[in-house]
């Protein structure tokens, strides 16, 4: 079972290929970084359409058991997630709508503050908001998985603690192994963990020890090693592999419609768009190389199959139906 | 079984309650008259808190089988339509999002011209638009069913004929026991009922023979005549039932916000509200006299069955999935 939880690639019928050679059976999608939900609405109906015109390759996840029609069928199930809760607005009602619409996962915070909880620019974490605990609660009862991936400390840990289903933090690695502000302290790591969450490791090279540069065996060493303090259960992959996307669509991540001025981000002036990745991966079909340095440094077969998708697919079984 | 294939009630715990103690199955019931798709996103999301309020006595309906656990259950299944195609606005790829959301009816017009054909208050009837015929055969697709209830005929005849799959008039009599301009005439009757389709008899007094005071024989032997004409299986009853509403509501219905006029539609400046329903049908707890009407005017307990619902069940277990 192969499972990436995240990408934002630039879609097209080539990538959709390149995930079949690569094997991968699931993937979770960004399809939301500022759209108000009117907007990602419209981002719905595209991948509706991609699933009409690309029926072969792709098909529609909802619950884990599409992976295994997927699979049956050599196909690719994809799960839709927003990184912002832009698109609920400021209406709790929204949440049960995104989640009949296909959202799975939906972040309480891109960098900045929300309604929701604080992002991880911030100066000040206020934690989680009065209406992110009622928003918390409500995904919690329709199946919507609460991502911490862009968040501040204080909001990520009392997430965890609020929620009463495991959270995820899809793409980001240990602050511990590469100290930038999108990879998470080892508190953080340990809440959510110890409450049934999932830890995605992020190939985005901003969040990698050297960068562009980084090799596939500190990259995997990293992965056992946090394997060993916090639990393999709760690993897995978050790539946030954005393929052939422009440079204009990173600087559309980072400042959307919030800002008059420039926002670089985790980049810099002199390092704006999006940086070149590991040559162990570049696209979809180079999981094997994660796979098989999981295998180089010391993961038996099991545990390097937990981690490239076999946990992802528990939680996935797990997370995204309603409560009882 | 027993099916109610239109109402749009001012929906409370009573009315609930009263579906429970008529033994009512299911229920069709209108969620837009003018939204647009924003504006009906919010009646989505109203029903859903009703789901969860009133979760004893009701229940969300996307499938047949949902009529069976709620029989199972003693709760009424109820799903959604509109009687106008305002919340797909001129977005052919939201007909799959708003069947995602749960609508299973779609009328092609309210009484006005839309995008996609001619209402029956037009005085010229162009029949179905371009973008009609696009989207009569995107809602075969995903399995919303085209509802011509308030359609002028040529763009009811042509939609039957365009449709691949049955069509339905869920709420209106034939013209020919009471000359209504809502009710409908043989040629339309006879171009849906031959392609699959369904006729439910309205018990909206302007869509009665002597209006409100007319009787119980008069409706069920009107009843039995369009089953000796036009076969008994594609008929059913679509009380178009507006129980509580205030007379602000019925302006709304006529006029929305295409007018800066006042329009009467069915009614007239000195009969301008809800005109009083019959006596022997004043809520959901009146449906047995309509059945027992049925039964003296000569059909067996089996001809009855269907009419009263059996029929309703049949095609709603044949229309509302995704073609294969």
């Amino acid at each position: 079972m192969l499972i990436d939880g995240l990408q934002y690639a630039n879609w097209s019928e080539k990538i959709f290929r390149q995930l079949r050679e690569g094997g991968v059976d699931a993937i979770h999608v960004t399809i939301a970084y500022h759209e108000n939900f009117r907007e990602c609405v419209l981002n719905f109906e595209q991948w509706n359409r991609w699933f009409e015109q690309h029926s072969g390759l792709i098909v529609r996840g909802l619950t884990a058991s599409d992976i295994d029609d997927a699979k049956a069928t050599n196909r690719t199930a994809v799960f839709f997630g927003f990184q912002n809760p832009s698109p609920i607005e400021d209406d709790i009602g929204l949440v049960e709508i995104v989640h009949r619409l296909g959202a799975r996962f939906m972040q309480l915070t891109y960098n900045n503050q929300s309604l929701l909880a604080t992002g991880c620019y911030e100066s000040e974490d206020s934690g989680v908001t009065r209406m992110g605990k009622q928003v918390i609660r409500e995904m919690n009862r329709v199946g919507l998985v609460v991502d911490m991936s862009h968040s501040a400390d204080r909001s990520t840990i009392e997430a965890a603690d609020i929620s009463e289903r495991p959270i995820a933090i899809t793409h980001a690695n240990p602050h511990s192994w590469h100290p930038a502000l999108r990879n998470k302290r080892d508190d953080v790591i340990r809440a959510v963990t110890q409450n049934g969450g999932m830890l995605g490791f992020s190939i985005y090279p901003h969040h990698l020890k050297d960068s562009s540069n980084c090799t596939v065996e500190s990259f995997c060493q990293m992965i056992a090693d946090t394997a060993s303090r916090f639990g393999i259960e709760h690993l897995g992959i978050g790539t946030d592999l954005c393929q052939d996307q422009p440079d204009s669509v990173v600087e559309w991540m980072r400042v959307g419609r919030w800002s008059k001025e420039i926002d670089y981000g985790e980049g810099s002036a002199d390092n704006a768009g999006f940086p070149p990745m590991p040559e162990w991966f570049t696209d979809n079909r180079d999981f094997n190389n994660i796979k098989q340095g999981l295998l180089k440094v010391g993961m038996n077969a099991t545990e390097a199959d937990a981690v490239m998708g076999g946990n992802w697919y528990r939680f996935f079984a797990e997370n995204f139906s309603p409560l009882p």
